[in-house]
């Protein structure tokens, strides 16, 4: 069984011209949830699903899925399924989504021509709204097909201009009936940017992921007292922007501390700051940031978050600033499954492609996924770790090696 | 010789009423340079000056001056001039501005309610757009009258949504002709609200300033990589974020140091800071941050600022960005002049109302007309310190006291 580059990079390509960007350099792509972009990505996936023979279905969150039952097929047996999303962010690349979507499919026509005989259903998924940028959140499709959002909350989100997700759905000719359910597959897998430099720099053509990291999201605001910048001595001040300063280095430090003693993977990023009133003239009277904290250990995402409160108890004490600290967000960190990392190894070794295993920093499908069923994650390299951005790249030969690593998977699994 | 406050504080109050805005504490007003609320408080400004028997003139930018010249006048003496400005920053108080305009107005009407005969004209002006919240810059009439700025280029500038000045000007019909010209006053006076706790901390009526600090106004960009935060190791990254952070501490501690060992009055500021892209899960790929150094002493501001460069130096080679600095303004301390000081301080102490030295932080126009001929500034305490705020509050008594100081130094000059 050999999967076909270059079918695959026709798709890609194909794909890339919906809602493709004037850059100077690289290849971008701005595909938002229910746009004309979107339309007419979604137009030419079904298109292509259905020239390889699967029946295509949409859910009621626009959700698509292909599904592949040859006669060799058991009808009661569970799924098994493979894919991504179509969507991007504004600006993003090509690579990031659709690559696991096409991926997907390739593995499907592959094992076509090479009469492979599956006992399991095979299902092609592409996920509505991965990416959140239109319909705030983001893995939305997987959320519902997992039960983790119910399909009425996730209908009636709205845009920014007001516009709800049913709407937008509907007037792209996608909005569909029924639920996805994912805990009916068997097993899950999904290809996947690196959006790191582990695989570039180690110069192998694919990861198996361990675990995806935890996330932890908080909320902090630093109240201080604007004043005039000019006629207010240093030593009556109480700048917001100074104590905010304070708190994203003992952050800085306070992960740092934690990769060198507890957990190298663990991370920590105020990306977030916003200043009132931030002008020149005033010294600033509050800051609000975002603390985002992730592991593969829910210890250190505690330590790290710990350390975060300490801190700004200490700046309370020290400097004359109230502080307000919310945390809405706590997701643990999700082990891929053992059988189908274990297939991927394997599928890996089969082809003689050489495997790395690591963890995932960053949230994908899977990771609603693997809450219901056994789920996977394998990783292609992405050049310089590049994402959300039309620089991104993966070589065409990673693609292809990739994709052959999980076809060879999904064809292991459909035969169990 | 004895100002009203009854009439100043009508005057005020009268004037408070032209871009009021609801506030559920104080009293807001919105009186940006050439709309509706300008025009009126512009008009009514017109007609008390008329009301008291002076001469009105609107010049090229719309400087409002009424001119006092009885009989007892030399035609060739060269005038002496007070007031200050009728805009604000949106949202802001009901003084900060008006009270030395109306202020003036009371002088020159106690001075005939007198009989005083001044030898020298006395000149009432209203500043236009002294806040520069629509024309940027700010000081703009101050700006032109004292040659600091040509006047078509002052006219040429352009609000947010193209109109010009010379149009919005002239669309409330107070496009003059010719030039206000300074530097033909023979002493110029102007009371302000403090705008700093140091007179309500000191229970004093009213602070003659020794100088007004000089004021340079740096941008900083610190660029470093944007990337994911999940999947971005800590030992990889180069967050613009951190290292502003660092820069916003080093500029405290220099500022703070300078205080302790060279001068008190030494004060710096990073009041805006803009971080990109600014969202939770990327690591900041830049930021930008405006200083803001003040100092009686210009030498406390360049060892500031120098400080500032080391920072950037020190943080260019410890952390992996790069860092750009600009320094557009730099204007050095301004003097008030021995002979306009000396005429405060007798006045106060004629009237047996107690006088502080101080200095000032804040920038009024008399920091330009001081470039051009003898000036003083004189301030009355703001009620904690607050102002550009609807609850920016001086007390009418001390309105009135200081007024009496004013009064009684106008009188001084005008009879020189």
């Amino acid at each position: 069984m050999q999967v076909s580059q270059h079918r695959l990079q026709r798709d890609i390509e194909a794909n890339a011209a919906f809602g493709s960007i004037a850059v100077e350099k690289g290849h971008g792509r701005t595909v938002l949830t229910g746009t004309e972009a979107d339309k007419k990505a979604r137009a030419y996936f079904c298109e292509q699903l259905r020239d390889a023979g699967l029946t295509v279905r949409i859910d009621c969150v626009g959700n698509i899925v292909g599904r592949w039952a040859p006669e060799s097929v058991n009808p009661t047996a569970a799924p098994v399924a493979a894919g991504s999303h179509l969507d991007s962010v504004p600006e993003g690349g090509i690579f990031d989504g659709p690559l696991g979507v096409y991926a997907a499919l390739e593995s499907v026509r592959a094992m076509q021509d090479a009469d492979v005989e599956p006992i399991r259903p095979v299902e092609v998924v592409c996920f509505t709204e991965e990416e959140g940028q239109r319909f705030d959140g983001g893995l939305l499709g997987s959320a519902v097909a997992t039960g983790e959002m119910d399909s009425e909350t996730a209908l009636s989100l709205e845009d920014d201009s007001g516009t709800s997700l049913e709407s937008a759905l509907s007037d792209i000719g996608f909005l569909g009936e029924g639920r996805l359910a994912a805990d009916e597959w068997h097993a899950w897998l999904e290809l996947h940017i690196e959006q790191s430099e582990r695989l570039t720099e180690a110069d192998i053509s694919a990861g198996v992921v361990t675990t995806i990291t935890g996330l932890s999201r908080c909320g902090i605001e630093i109240t201080g007292e604007a004043n005039h910048a000019g006629s207010t001595l240093m030593t009556n001040r109480s700048d917001a922007m100074a104590a905010g300063s304070e708190f994203v280095l003992d952050i800085e430090a306070a992960a740092g501390e934690c990769v060198d003693t507890d957990s190298a993977t663990a991370v920590a990023t105020v990306g977030k700051l916003d200043v009132r009133p931030n002008a020149p003239n005033v010294i600033p009277g509050a800051v609000e940031l975002s603390l985002d904290v992730r592991d593969i250990r829910q210890s250190s995402i505690e330590k790290i978050v710990s350390r975060a409160k300490q801190s700004l108890d200490r700046i309370e004490t020290e400097r004359d600033v109230t502080t307000e600290f919310d945390r809405p967000w706590n997701r643990p960190p999700v082990p891929m499954s053992d059988r189908c990392r274990t297939a991927l190894c394997e599928a890996g070794e089969s082809a003689e492609i050489e495997i790395r295993e690591l963890h995932s920093g960053a949230a994908h499908d899977t990771m609603h996924v693997a809450n219901v069923t056994d789920a996977g994650l394998l990783f292609v390299p992405s050049r310089d770790g590049i994402s959300h951005n039309p620089l991104e790249w993966t070589d065409w030969e990673d693609c292809a090696a990739a994709t052959q690593v999980l076809g060879g998977a999904l064809k292991r699994l459909a035969s169990e």
